[in-house]
């Protein structure tokens, strides 16, 4: 007997015969004798649907209003499936957000979870009965509703998880797992049995779309174990070949023969800016990412050519594409402040990745990155690493063939047999 | 300056443009110096939708999940509304019913509202922020979300009205008034200025639908004054023709030379019961009506006809049509103990009410009523009187007819003045 949380995504959640099939799946893990919480999104499109009328009321909304407007969307699936679940004989019954109560931060639109109030969930859960939780919502500490931003219903399901001590956070989405690239672009690409936290947040922050980042750095910090897996796969979860993402430790021996490099990414939401013939002295930088860091954008890769010996250098970094326009508008203010001479800018870039926790140990690895990619004549136009991870920055044209060449040289393509 | 109740429909919260017109109104209320709280209906067809989702998800549901569910149309429109009154410069914020929170009875989908904690209410209002309420919800002493039975918003608004002791309580709906009869069937039927909660009672409760008739009763016990207005006409209240409703001491001297009937109603969804032969002994009609009573059916005209002189009796009552199947279910099984002949029934029938406190004071109104039936030729199937109501039963193809020939029986025709 385990203690699970189940998560569903809009998708598995758009309609009531498809919300049959999650309490499907949800009761063959109450006849399999686990303590089960389910926490659900809003019907696929229902947000989008909340949110607009937000925006049509007026562009600039009060978000503590907004909040309560879109936390509907998931109050009403959560009503569903524990009436449904019921149908099927499941004892179950929905828990709101004020209800447990979640609490969060007060900012509204984007709230952290800081605490859930397990007592009655625990209680109802030891019972046999199914928690049905609405992921996405909680409540300040003055009883206001809260949101806690897109995609935060993966969020809420690794946070009830943590909070409940459950064995495993079952999160089903539209794909199977998670693979060593998109497999759109690489039809080779094959699903990974295990990746760790620090990976899938690489792998999710340049662009894999399988969970939010934030739901995955909780995970880390509470050390829950998260499986990815299909809701539209009819097999018993125990059967499920979906994906495992668990702590470094965890890693076993049949782990070690991984490949070095776990998957690769890319990410076309990138926007590169250069300032040229900034002087280069004692504070010009500083002067620069100063106002952005102020604004809250979040500046990526960041160059600075070498001194053109005439007492001024080149900057270029990237920012995502949607903070371009009010990058550009910011720098522009400051242009006497920094005393560059012009500001450009390309939206025509895609930053490509590699990631793996085996580069730790292993040299060589960028290196055959950029040798892959010379060899077919792709240019790298700014270059990121970190502990687990290599970044360039190219040409957006040339996205789907980078990273074929990549997924080959590194020996992920299918044929090869790995971990 | 005044305090003030208002509430919208959800014909006037369909949509943002709607709620952008209801706003205006809310914010000529606050320019005007008034107190305001609004209470809102989710948007037309909302609730409906919210209902059918329950039902696929199983046609016998937990009505405490249906609630979860279905209260989360009011949630949104409140939210909006809030949204769209900041956007007009009008501080305003949502209070959901567990916010305030409204404490209800755990008779879920048709709970009564017991107490209204109003501390952060008053205090909001007074500050000039208007409160915006969703209608409909509650919630229980064990903190589950309740709702009130369809159309349960009229009845939070006076209660609400009631709580904060408002000095009026406007109901805005899709008619400007309360009108001497429905005016598709009469042209010539005239609004009225004044009604009294008892008319309001018998004449919405045989069949004009302006106003819920349990926010009728609530208002009458807690003595609050209801406007209701138009939502779709654009003057200040104050010059809105509607109709107030008022308990009888507000009736003043102009009131005296009102009508003798306020109004005639119909209703078309009564069925007509009889059983033949019943053995003309005690206990024998109540051996008929206990079962319907246990199976809370409200059975409404009831007619013994006079002994055949065998010692057996017809007996004829109505019901609604939608409990006749169940009915005639009940019956069939105590035929024996209840000792008829036959049961028949038909639902082609109508009851039609002329309703009017003026008749206290009266004699002739029931007489007037069935001379201009029988000069007509209109049959008359079964009758029943209050103090203030006279209603008879007729053929349902009858109906229009006997309306138009009561209206002018009467005086109420519009070329004649009246209060």
């Amino acid at each position: 007997m385990a203690r699970i949380v189940m998560k569903f995504g809009g998708t598995s959640m758009a309609g009531t015969e498809r919300i049959r099939v999650v309490a499907a799946r949800v009761k063959r893990e109450v006849d399999a004798g686990h303590e089960v919480a389910v926490v659900v999104s809003a019907m696929a499109g229902d947000t989008d649907r909340l949110v607009n009328f937000c925006r049509e009321a007026a562009p600039l909304h009060d978000p503590k209003e907004y909040d309560v407007v879109v936390a509907a969307g998931e109050q009403i699936t959560s009503g569903l499936l524990a009436i449904t679940l019921q149908a099927m004989g499941v004892r179950a019954r929905s828990w709101l957000g004020w209800q447990l109560p979640i609490r969060t931060s007060d900012a509204h639109s984007s709230a952290r979870i800081e605490d859930i109030d397990t007592s009655g969930l625990i209680a109802a859960m030891s019972s046999g009965e199914v928690a049905v939780i609405p992921g996405f919502q909680g409540m300040t500490a003055d009883d206001r509703v809260t949101t806690l931003g897109r995609g935060g219903s993966d969020t809420s399901a690794v946070a009830v998880a943590a909070a409940v001590k459950a064995d495993r956070c079952d999160i089903y989405t539209d794909v199977d797992g998670v693979y060593t690239t998109d497999p759109r672009i690489v039809p080779r690409a094959r699903k990974l049995a295990k990746v760790t936290y620090e990976e899938m947040l690489e792998l999710a922050s340049v662009g894999a779309k399988v969970l939010q980042t934030r739901s995955v750095g909780l995970a880390m910090k509470e050390n829950v174990r998260i499986q990815v897996l299909s809701s539209f796969d009819d097999r018993d979860s125990a059967d499920l070949p979906g994906t495992m993402i668990v702590g470094d430790d965890e890693l076993g021996v049949e782990d070690m023969e991984r490949q070095l490099i776990t998957g690769i990414a890319h990410d076309k939401n990138e926007a590169k800016v250069t300032l040229t013939r900034v002087p280069d002295k004692p504070g010009a930088v500083a002067s620069i990412f100063s106002p952005l860091a102020e604004a809250s954008i979040n500046v990526d890769m960041i160059i600075q050519n070498i001194s053109h010996g005439t007492g001024s250098t080149d900057v270029t970094f990237t920012v995502p594409g949607a903070e371009l326009a009010r990058s550009l508008d910011l720098l522009g203010k400051a242009k006497e402040a920094i005393g560059y001479e012009s500001l450009v800018h390309d939206t025509k870039v895609a930053k490509i990745s590699v990631v793996g926790v085996g580069m730790r140990s292993h040299a060589g690895v960028a290196s055959t990155m950029f040798s892959a990619l010379a060899q077919r004549g792709i240019n790298i136009q700014a270059i990121t690493t970190s502990e687990i991870k290599v970044s360039v920055l190219i040409d957006e044209d040339e996205t789907e063939l980078a990273v074929r060449v990549l997924h080959t040289a590194y020996g992920l393509d299918a044929e090869v047999e790995a971990a």
